[in-house]
């Protein structure tokens, strides 16, 4: 058979049903954490969101969703101690980021230094995944990132502060200085807020992975390659992207309306699973306004109202509420962050999430391993080159 | 609360349901290959996998998988051009794959290489993937393990030739020399039996990933991870290991009865889907007893048949057959590879079906995003660290 690339292929084999992408399908029970879709509501651990955002330290969450309970102040320390202690990088993984281009995406990066430390530091994760492996990786994410962010400015890595909490040494290794309380505690509560979220994308790769019983590296590798797509964590910056191209207050109508006449998707609006607003989006909407600057948190506000209107207008049915990728975008840019390091952001929260949903798989697991609906034919004959 | 770590843990949160790991339930449609568990039959785009077998090379099956036809003479000169010059690694992979130890796991050498080829070179990556990045991605898999394998020896590694086909080229870059057809042949054979199977946990994950519409990159990263664990592509270098333990044909019943009663597991027999024999595994049993030392197929032989016989006696119900695992360690010892190179191998054929299935999804995606059930606790309130 000849002919152009595909010209050889049977209408029927592509001709594939619309895929529903496992909506609505248990794929495995988890205490962690869950979505109350329909009333935009986000529990941890038993917990509401709205009891820990700005109460409880993003170490105090951590312990929680790892060990079960919020710590008393000597479990806390204990804890803090070791996290803080295991933030160095080996010099394999330095080399790995220094062999990337400045212009690597970040997410990549953080891919690679990720595997780069599984395969270097192998030994601490070749028993079945543990709390202390998933402490081990979870320190090391900011440093990768921070690493990072300074080699394609062509500045040396920060070295770790074992003094200073996640938010704050997050901030000294990107920044190299101590940062403000205005700036390190607003970037605790969206670390608070982003730590786990049921079993989305990402989460289920990570499960996934484990499932097979590969090592937490495996998984978490895997985990970031799958935040890093737009229709998961990947699109923050395309608000911040959307919000500039607006450029002011008085542009909104006329940009979303064309937006919408173009048929484009607007970003930071709607979610598989809340049918309600995202309580996640209320409490960043709250910080934005505390930390934005006036003028672009108006902008932000003006977009907002004004695509949930035009939005319940022109889809009626869809139910879509803000999201958390709104206001992460005004919140992370205040704290000072450049919008390729968003995602990276919420993937230094997430990587609690994840290595708390590796460990539930692991310890109660069964092989992940789905069937696909056949849409082929079965029955052809092999024929020489010949003959074909 | 104090007490020891996890005491604190409710119990109703941690009585987690046991996982049916998505058995039988529909994640995707596919057009590329199917696997009959019933039948023991596995069809790659219309044809069972004894049609190609030993008739097609491994580069027309990777054509059948992504293009849809088996290719005419001309097609396929200029797919295996295309194929072939695509082998070189960037310098920068290089240099990610001289930081690792030489006892890094090869698996993990390959994750880390496959996410810095995709930082490296991401303009390739940014587009939705396609099948140019699919070669891409393919022609580089073999030459980062032969890389690697080389590397951690403190050898050079062999820069590829355009004159090889991938099974030849590979043992040339592994090796430093051109094979002999009696060693490239067998592994080529493996090559079209690995190639794709269905909706496997690794070719699932790939699939996750790229719903997210994230790069081709990260969802192979992430398969590579799945496919590492013992569960799914891990363990034919186990066999290996349980076979030199029996280490003669008049140890199997005793090593056998003890480790039934033991209650171990046996390496290579059953599978989630076959309740049937594992077509693979027929088509390798004969490649093993043509390509092994006779003393060294005896004693898989007879480990099998005894095997077989004792599952069938203890666990009656459960029709468990020799898997694909088994006759691989044969096979691909015959074929000159450590064991530890088995699964690595195993990904060198693999990445034609997870980036067939990634090119699949993308062409009509939703994100696969499922639900958990939620087995904790929702009523909790926050009390200070002093409180608790």
């Amino acid at each position: 058979m000849s002919g152009p690339i595909g010209g050889g292929v049977n209408v029927a084999e592509t001709d594939l049903p619309k895929p529903e992408g496992l909506e609505g399908v248990v794929a495995a029970a988890t205490a962690l954490s869950h979505v109350f879709g329909e009333e935009g509501r986000l529990v941890y651990r038993g917990y509401d969101i709205h009891e820990l955002a700005g109460n409880a330290s993003f170490e105090e969450v951590a312990h929680l969703l790892w060990i079960g309970h919020l710590p008393n102040r000597t479990e806390l320390d204990a804890f803090c101690a070791k996290l803080w202690d295991n933030r160095s990088l080996p010099e394999g993984v330095l080399t790995t980021l220094r062999a990337l281009p400045a212009d690597a995406a970040p997410m990549d990066a953080l891919r690679t230094g990720v595997s780069a430390f599984g395969a270097i530091d192998h030994q601490r994760f070749e028993p079945a995944p543990d709390l202390d492996e998933a402490i081990a990786l979870t320190a090391r994410v900011p440093s990768i990132l921070a690493a990072f962010f300074r080699l394609r400015q062509g500045k040396e890595p920060v070295p770790p502060r074992n003094d200073l909490n996640t938010a704050q040494n997050y901030l000294y290794q990107l920044f190299g200085v101590v940062p403000e309380k205005r700036h390190w505690q607003p970037l605790q509560v969206y670390l608070v807020l982003l730590a786990d979220h049921g079993m989305n994308a990402s989460t289920f790769t990570a499960r996934v992975i484990a499932s097979t019983q590969s090592d937490l590296c495996s998984a978490i590798t895997g985990a970031v390659g799958a935040l890093k797509g737009p229709l998961h964590g990947g699109a923050p910056s395309k608000v911040l992207d959307m919000l500039s191209e607006i450029g002011a207050a008085e542009n909104v109508d006329a940009w979303l309306t064309d937006a919408l006449d173009r048929g484009e998707r607007l970003m930071g609006f709607g979610h598989r699973v809340y049918k309600a607003e995202d309580p996640r989006a209320e409490i960043l909407r709250g910080m934005a306004e505390e930390a934005s600057d006036p003028d672009f948190f108006a902008l932000s506000k003006r977009t907002e109202d004004r695509a949930l209107e035009m939005l319940a207008e022109r889809k009626p049915g869809r139910r879509l509420y803000t999201n958390v990728e709104f206001y992460s975008a005004a919140v992370l840019a205040a704290v000072g962050l450049p919008g390729d390091m968003f995602t990276p952001t919420f993937a230094v929260s997430r990587t609690v999430g994840w290595t708390a949903h590796v460990l539930e798989q692991t310890a109660n697991n069964r092989l992940i391993r789905p069937q696909s609906e056949f849409v082929g034919r079965t029955d052809k004959r092999f024929t020489s080159i010949d003959e074909r």
